[in-house]
């Protein structure tokens, strides 16, 4: 079932450009665990704030990609960007107008 | 710019389910005014409450498909189910790194 995460992360004063970088920075191995969709952007009216949706094949497949060297890396180097606060919601996608129905 | 709506919508209590068939009703005048991709969802860990992201050619594109006779009817359809418990978030989309970056 295709699972769905929404998020905000928060960024210290001055670095969510950074940030954003960061979270753009081309990856073959998200593709290759399942990601299907990956969007990073921002909001004039959040300047600091990064938000992010996200949509996998699988709820486990999300929980596998943080355990990929790669991502684990990017965690670590974003770190010193973040200023802590997170927000969102995770869902289980169940159908969509667009496809024809649930 | 692409733009970005992720949501979250409070069901009155036993109808949620009855929101997502609303909400997954097929549509082409969407995709027509450039809504590029809708998932509904729900969750178990909030059982009244569907959740959206959605992504759009421009934030114009979303505001104006709030406008089609077809979205005013379903909007007006929805609302005798609805907590009025809404959240969630905008953006303008800067990058992806299944795309190669921003």
């Amino acid at each position: 079932m295709t699972f769905a995460n929404a998020g905000t992360l928060g960024a210290l004063p001055g670095r969510r450009d950074e940030l954003v970088a960061h979270l753009t920075r081309p990856s073959t191995a998200l593709a290759e665990v399942g990601c299907l969709l990956y969007e990073v952007g921002v909001s004039e009216e959040h300047p600091d704030t990064v938000f992010v949706v996200e949509l996998w094949t699988s709820a486990e497949a999300h929980r596998a990609s943080l355990e990929l060297p790669e991502v684990q890396e990017s965690i670590a180097a974003a770190r010193p960007l973040l200023s802590g606060e997170f927000g969102g919601f995770r869902f289980d996608v169940v159908g969509s107008p667009l496809r024809g129905g649930a």
